[in-house]
């Protein structure tokens, strides 16, 4: 699964840890050197060949853009074309792969305190593989984080278990919040036992606390990834989504992670603050999306009327802006004004991304922070 | 032929030129921030599916790693295969190109007094077109420049007629040194005088002269390039393949450079001081070696027996070491020795580059300088 052989190029690949080196995952909200994307093509995961979704990742770059520098991966096939929908100043390089799921592809940037950065190259097997993932192959989604680390001059770490970075959260104080549906799923890392899945984490997001919650938010087709159900806004402060009714099975999820949320005390021995963001719809794909999306072997089916996962938390913290999805015209403004008061220092901009999400995903599926490299101490 | 269409992203391409916005191509003997190359795969070009040819290109790779930081370009399909092949440490980015001439396909990056940088994004129709190319198509050749560009995240011009970077060499003091077979020749710019082709080298390369030599080094399939026949080695010093054999048709070609150059004054007003370099050679193809080439519609045949355009000029100055083509055993020794010469602060590190002599270039052909920036006076 290794995206290139010992003993080659890739710059460096490190033998040993990020927690070993001294090295921790910072918070999405802590500054940015920059953002990546990836640019959709795939008729059956994006309808009517990706052109709708298209001018969705578009958009979301350009919001992103207002806030600090975004780089853009795409197909040769694609390069172009990127270019010509992209607003100017976005970067775009040429980067194959499977979908264009940048949060779950993508390296997870390690700093430390003497301002060296470097990545955490996890394995990648389409959230699933053989038991459950979402298409076949995935051999070069695996290699996307360590052609973005590259690119960006960054050694790398090859990290020895499954995960993607949808999957985790991180306070940047030593503690990450994710659910057990998703981590300790037999697709991803079957002989792995929960302390072991815990020890991993700590080594190579540099955490001393693993906060764990249950189900992922309902229907999420990843299989539970945190970052549609709960994120941290600050250290000390979980925001959740949420739903008043009760025949809802987010219902159920959304009140067992409160629970769990609230019984917690994070890395510093903090107990969380938790903050409701009420859900968009339901929402539910529609016959005329369904109609144009293409099928094909080995890809899961996207048919008309099932519900799609959709959740105001899965936005993406810029340097100075908060990019949020819009879903609902019923329930847009509040969850905006929820997150004006949650990043007071930040704009918020809302983008219409149904797009992105009939494709499995948000803005934060969509999006990978590159951390600053924090300035050492004299 | 545009990369990318007007009014994308591609960063930002500029209407001006960089001689009006005060920039100009440092030397190649100037400080770099790196150097690119590209990765062989064409099995029509290179022999044995290239594999001897990304030999020698790693080594290529390495001699100038121990001197500046090195980027390669590779496909999709040969990045893995490129990052294993090649030293660690060098980066390995995608993209796709038809062949591997940096110096050719890639930018030339130009400076400012304040500190800026731009690329010059030349167009490339494969040395000649459908009037004598060496292949078609050449569309993805002819993005790599603005691929480059976008990757260092550096602005662009797209230059308004065709030029390769192997036709032009300066002395970064406003003097230009070019052929008149290769950048008269009707196969690239057919509706531009010489003059206005003076005042584009002008514009693009900041330049205020431009000394014309007459014909290439002899059988040069680029059609004349002024890299396999004479280069700049410091400010008024210029270095010429050389041959005493009378019979050789190098001979005339050598001594009507040597006389232009004699006759010459640079755009400071000095006499230019020629040293000369006994070519290799005659060097030619073998049956062996013709016998592994694939043959291919719309490539030039490369046959057993025809004499190669071999010239020691063709090496790369890097920031502590001229790398430089290990050609025949009878001279390889005596040109070290001149570049030694003519470089004293820097290493002299030879590379065996048969194989890359095969594809129809040598060093300085495959590698393209990233100029450091210069810092600004204050």
């Amino acid at each position: 699964m290794l995206a290139c052989g010992p003993g080659g190029s890739h710059l460096r690949t490190l033998r040993s840890t990020p927690a070993r080196d001294g090295f921790r995952m910072p918070a999405e909200y802590e500054r940015h050197d920059g953002c990546w994307m990836l640019w959709p093509e795939r008729p059956d995961i994006w309808r009517a060949g990706a052109k709708p979704a298209q001018a969705a990742f578009a958009a979301v770059a350009a919001a992103i853009q207002s806030s600090e520098p975004v780089t853009v991966g795409a197909s040769a096939a694609q390069y172009e074309n990127a270019c010509a929908r992209l607003p100017s100043g976005v970067r775009v390089v040429e980067l194959s792969m499977n979908d264009a799921w940048a949060r779950d592809t993508g390296p997870t940037v390690v700093v430390d305190a003497n301002g060296r950065r470097r990545g955490v190259d996890w394995p990648f097997n389409a959230w699933g593989g053989l038991g459950g993932g979402l298409y076949f192959p995935w051999d070069l989604d695996d290699a996307v984080a360590g052609k973005i680390l590259q690119v960006e001059r960054l050694d790398r770490y090859r990290a020895p278990f499954v995960l993607e970075g949808g999957a985790i959260h991180v306070d940047g104080q030593g503690t990450c919040l994710t659910t057990e549906e998703c981590l300790l799923n037999a697709n991803r890392n079957p002989r792995l036992s929960r302390a072991e899945v815990e020890q991993g984490l700590r080594e190579y997001l540099g955490v001393s606390k693993v906060i764990w919650l249950g189900q992922g938010a309902y229907l999420d087709e990843t299989g539970g990834h945190i970052d549609e159900l709960a994120c941290f806004v600050k250290p000390g402060h979980v925001l959740l989504t949420w739903t008043e009714d009760r025949r809802d099975p987010q219902y159920a999820i959304s009140r067992d992670a409160l629970a769990r949320l609230t019984a917690a005390r994070d890395a510093r021995g903090r107990r969380l603050t938790v903050h409701k963001i009420l859900q968009p719809g339901p929402l539910n794909m529609t016959e005329e999306e369904a109609a144009l999306i293409d099928l094909r072997r080995g890809s899961r089916p996207r048919l008309a009327g099932e519900r799609l996962c959709a959740s105001y938390v899965n936005f993406y913290v810029g340097n100075r802006a908060v990019v949020m999805p819009r879903l609902d015209p019923r329930r847009d403004a509040a969850a905006g004004r929820i997150l004006k008061r949650l990043f007071p220092g930040r704009r918020v901009i809302g983008v219409d991304t149904r797009e992105v999400l009939l494709g499995g995903g948000n803005i934060h599926c969509i999006t990978q922070q590159i951390p600053r490299a924090v300035a050492p101490r004299r």
